[in-house]
């Protein structure tokens, strides 16, 4: 980074000042604190006339005096606060895409959503630096969150605790994806054009695994008791790790691929591509996630289309479970997993 | 989503029980608050016996307590939160990879990271929401946030405003991001590759004018007083919107185009090709942010790479900032541009 000098007066900072509180408004509007609380707070249980209403507003915004979140929930017994943890790696474009929905359709119901980023906490420890922020409610995508951690939340105040994962926590509410029926609709669509000798791509990269896998073990699971074989393929997202593979194609003696996702495989057919090798005659490709990409390629690319839940139907789950807390854990199955045939497959 | 029915008994939820607090703690350990208070935020002010910590976190973990991040910062005078609000639309690739990184470098700095879902509030409105989590600071992604927005966050407490943005905004730290340059540096390419009939391509989604107006005015700026002509191209991320864009090709009489990015690079230069435009013969093509997928086309895209701040070093300016509140803004450039010149051009 390249720093700019600064000009020489104008913007440097003053000294920082004392943050205002609700007693420097309500002073400054010859109120009650608990007036100023009704009145920012927008309470409908206690009258209070609208030109003193406007005196709490107008001293409030001459002091720059911002409710405090948390002491606010602290009073009201719990906050308005949704928590995110950011999934462990970098977010693909669908991810990317739901959570933007999703964030949007809970803000339309009031409430408030923070991603929280990667701290490189596991487990129950993770579970603890969430519960400080005390969310009304927790959303965790991916694995390594226990009946333990479903526990913290709660005890810290937490009214819902949702997990987007292939297993159900105990305590939780469950968005089940099914990441095996992924790997089971590709596998199964490879069989079903003929091909019997089936590469699985698994990704390198670290935090992959928890899609990988399953993926895998779907596509396994799928070819159990048929003729056809399985060969897992590691593959980086990076050019030369896809030549490497390539180069050792005639080896394999693969037919068909499984390539884990679009991005994958893309990379994977302009490899093979580029070695000569014919796709579909040779080596047939399939994909997964139905990104534009893949309309993009020739051949285009035959992909697994994933329906990842609306935004709207799983702000209302959580609304819902926010507002009963009590209720019985909800379990919903995600990622319907559907075969898109193009041509290189 | 398919509702999956709930198993019978062992899964529901007992009535929620009421938050431990720190005087639970203090009961059950048989010590006071402040001992408890001292022990849990590892205060070296005060010598506590190694038995009496060990109870105090014993009792903790027995009851569940987990100290509360905004009470801890209420008495602390200050959270060690840095909120980044996300941005209005979802994050590409690029973006992802610089978040994740930014992410992690701050928390091996023992900050909380924590990402504002999209509120749809602007302006004043989203500072004060922003400034109701009390962060201790604030990285804001885009235009938008003025110097009154600036105030408020730091007036509840901000001790770091940090803008990413073209433009500096008074009172805050500023990333200065060149989407001007990267306009500037494509443009001046083609024109030195004896291209004079120019295409700028413009996305038709919502929010992408933060970055696709400041790079279309430093293709413009760039091809001032040359002998070259700027066309303006509206496409949308669609096959269709890029089909009719290709369809009314021989009518625009160009050479060659800017396509925005990497990602409507490909999408042009597919339903370019579907045309029988031959390229670069007939029509040059370069890209930006340089992804692995412009490699892995044929011809191989020329593209605008961008230098995004390394995590660390920009985690370390937030530090640096937090730990010196009443210090002068600094202002950084970013987004170096340089050309990589491939195929497609």
């Amino acid at each position: 980074m390249v720093q700019i000098p600064n000009p020489p007066a104008s913007t440097q900072s003053p000294a920082p000042r004392s943050v205002p509180t609700s007693a420097d408004v309500a002073r400054l509007a010859g109120v009650s604190r608990a007036t100023v609380s009704y009145v920012l707070n927008n309470t409908s249980a206690v009258r209070i006339s609208e030109p003193t209403r406007r005196r709490v507003h107008e001293a409030a915004k001459e002091l720059g005096y911002v409710p405090h979140a948390a002491a606010r929930s602290l009073r009201a017994g719990h906050s308005r606060m949704v928590l995110m943890p950011a999934p462990p790696v970098p977010a693909g474009p669908l991810y990317s895409q739901f959570v933007h929905d999703f964030q949007g359709a809970l803000s339309r119901l009031d409430y408030t959503v923070v991603q929280y980023g990667a701290s490189g906490l596991r487990g129950d420890d993770a579970a603890r630096a969430w519960a400080e922020l005390r969310p009304v409610a927790v959303l965790v995508p991916g694995p390594g969150l226990g009946p333990e951690g479903v526990d913290i939340l709660k005890r810290s105040g937490a009214r819902a605790v949702v997990t987007l994962s292939s297993e159900r926590v105990e305590g939780a509410h469950a968005l089940l994806m099914d990441h095996d029926g992924v790997g089971r609709s590709a596998a199964t669509h490879l069989y079903a054009r003929g091909r019997r000798r089936i590469g699985v791509v698994v990704p390198d990269e670290r935090g992959m695994d928890m899609f990988s896998v399953p993926r895998l073990a779907g596509a396994r699971d799928a070819l159990r008791d048929t003729d056809a074989t399985v060969t897992v393929l590691p593959l980086a997202f990076t050019e030369e790790s896809a030549a490497e593979l390539a180069a050792q194609w005639p080896r394999l003696g693969l037919d068909s691929v499984f390539a884990y996702n679009d991005e994958y495989a893309m990379l994977l057919m302009r490899a093979l591509q580029d070695e000569g090798v014919r796709i579909p005659e040779d080596t047939a490709v399939i994909g997964a996630d139905d990104l534009l990409l893949g309309r993009l390629l020739r051949p285009r690319l035959s992909t697994v289309r994933i329906a990842l839940p609306f935004g709207r139907d799983l702000a209302e789950l959580v609304d819902r479970a926010v507002r009963n807390p009590g209720a019985a854990p909800e379990a919903h199955e995600l990622l319907a997993a559907t075969v898109v045939h193009r041509d290189s497959s």
